[in-house]
């Protein structure tokens, strides 16, 4: 059978130079860059190599860069370490309403630890406005923490925005730190830390064209985190563990490429995804496009099919070969309509109607065109057999 | 140059049938396993395969296992997420001076959020006494962590007798749970949880012959645990995060080949190790084996070469291609002498020149010849210029 994958925002498949590059820590050089003889040297120096890399995609600098085992422990390393190291200013955290499980789940343990938290609305188009940011400041308010562009539908917020209010609420005298979860938007767009003035930027490599269970955060000189993962002296003490070498060299190379292709990747993915957007309206009827159109990641489509239940025409889709999803992969299992559909003020029925579709630098035309051909009459059937068709008629 | 690895306690290369096992899910089974389609599916069949495979060589059940990030993970996860979860039962840790630095650094954290700490004696031999665990124990006590062997000297610790006066204490109604880090232990001797009467055990893959940045940590079925990376709903919702498929592969493969050659590994692995020590013995005075001889893992020596600094004869050996440590890989670039070999109640110039062989399934007689060759000449040239023998001999 046809194979067509459209769910590169759960993972990617691992590029072939990016492969290439670390077979050699998967074999022959397979020390430990904490020793010191000639094999730990070696695996130190490729380390090394690849912090230069990832801390070049996003503008830092090599030693801001702390290697962990993905996008989950970012979020968790960026906000409980932040909060957690200056507990003395405050207990108080703003975020929003649409934000990776990763980042809400810890909001709302640290709420049961006596930390109070705002979640922003979204509004229909799926984005924060900057002045809600601004009226839920407290006096007690340490950390924003608000993502670069969301997971499910892809909308970018208004992050610079938010990196100037925090620069200009510093200069008051005010301790606040801005951390930013910015895993689907690296290597999709230009991701500058000094632009945005964030403090903290999670990242995940598996999501970029390497393997899974590798990822980074960037912590700005002088930010001050409390360590999560507490061992060995590995990342200049922010966090403990043998480092993850093959994994690292693979996320290194992966940025190094994506920051070469990133303008062309751009319009390669915007051209596929638009595309597809365009002549899946001009077929099918009763759909409904999720978040704002402009302001978002070129590589992703929601899409609302009303009346149709989105797991039943995913796993449609599955028997004809196209992998797509109704949500984060991470909150798969759950029963719940997709909360970012909801927050985006869509009904329970239509957020269970949405399907993410996920291009990638891998996808061609003739997937496009595949998906066209499948995709329309998947829907017809489902929409024949709908209870909720029926309802509605009632 | 001839090179001759001899620190497998810091990390081993990954054998072929391991690499060979995850090829696949680096390049075509590449879906994450959360994902409901094809991709997800066919990954998540693996990652089910290899919980299989890790919890059928430590006799667990399969959902008993949650992978981590590494050893350091599943330390910090078992200690943090078990007093945290019954902290209502007391706040007191028996732990012992000679644990790995992510449970003696995680200790040493708790006890500055108000936990006690009870770090027992090893004396000369580098072995805890039952008697001295039995008076330690408080009416607040809720955890003993005790590793199953020291990562330095190989030590084994009596853990199937704490396993069995844990079930006795529990019988009277308290409330305590027993984890033992069995990191270095795991595929060199035979572990078995039931017979340990473990609550919860870590492992690392790296170890045993399969790559860096995956572990696991057993918890039995029941214990309860504070989730440490929160987000999806990974792991049975204890591990937030996207898993690792490739490394949790390789890890599965990598234990099937454990259990497999336990023995016959066991005991090659001795009869290398052996012979070295008794030809070191013969050929180098003044040095001091360190760590009971008997109740240690079959394929770590740990040797004080007297009025040599360690340090110096590693970085000898290595210019002669033989890679060996001075202690953990986690703790290098630390100043301070091996707090283990300090532990056994030795100077710290005898600590400051002792030197851990670590002995792998890769290694060879020839290695063991090349060694023997190149180390009394490297300790004899090293002791010409000390200035210690220097200031003994005043």
């Amino acid at each position: 059978m046809r194979r067509v994958y459209l769910d590169n925002s759960a993972t990617t498949p691992i590029a072939p130079e990016v492969l290439e590059a670390m077979m050699p820590y998967l074999t022959d050089k397979f020390g430990n860059a904490s020793s010191i003889h000639f094999f730990g040297q070696q695996a130190k120096a490729a380390v090394d190599k690849a912090r230069h890399q990832v801390s070049s995609l996003i503008n830092a600098k090599p030693n801001e860069i702390v290697f962990t085992s993905g996008g989950t422990e970012s979020n968790n390393l960026a906000i409980r370490g932040l909060v957690q190291a200056n507990e003395k200013y405050g207990k108080h955290i703003i975020t929003c309403q649409i934000e990776h499980p990763s980042v809400k789940e810890v909001c709302i343990d640290l709420e049961r630890k006596g930390y109070k938290v705002t979640y922003l609305p979204v509004y229909e188009d799926g984005i924060v406005r900057i002045e809600d940011l601004k009226s839920a400041i407290r006096e007690e308010t340490v950390l924003i923490s608000i993502m670069t562009a969301n997971n499910e539908i892809g909308t970018l917020q208004p992050v610079e925005e938010i990196g100037n209010f925090v620069t200009e609420l510093r200069k008051t005298g005010k301790k606040i730190w801005f951390h930013t979860d910015a895993v689907q938007a690296v290597g999709k767009v230009a991701i500058d830390v000094e632009q945005i003035k964030c403090d903290l930027l999670s990242i995940s490599a598996h999501k970029l064209y390497a393997p899974k269970g590798i990822g980074a955060l960037y912590v700005r000189s002088g930010v001050r985190l409390q360590r999560q993962n507490i061992g060995g002296r590995q990342e200049r003490e922010r966090r403990g563990g043998t480092e993850n070498v093959a994994g690292i060299v693979a996320f290194g190379k992966a940025c190094e490429i994506a920051q070469i292709d990133l303008d062309s990747q751009a319009s390669y993915l915007k051209n596929l995804r638009d595309r597809f957007e365009h002549e899946v309206a001009e077929k099918i009827e009763n759909i409904v496009f999720n978040g704002n159109r402009e302001k978002r990641l070129p590589h992703i489509s929601n899409i609302s099919f009303r009346y149709v239940e989105g797991e039943g025409l995913l796993i449609n889709l599955d028997m004809q070969g196209i992998a797509v999803s109704t949500g984060s992969a991470c909150s798969s299992g759950s029963l719940e309509p997709s909360p970012v559909i909801r927050a985006l003020g869509r009904d329970d029925e239509l957020a269970r109607s949405a399907i993410r579709f996920s291009f990638g630098k891998f996808n061609t035309e003739a997937d496009v065109d595949y998906l066209l051909e499948v995709l329309p009459k998947a829907v017809r059937q489902m929409r024949e057999f709908s209870p909720i068709l029926e309802r509605s008629r009632l």
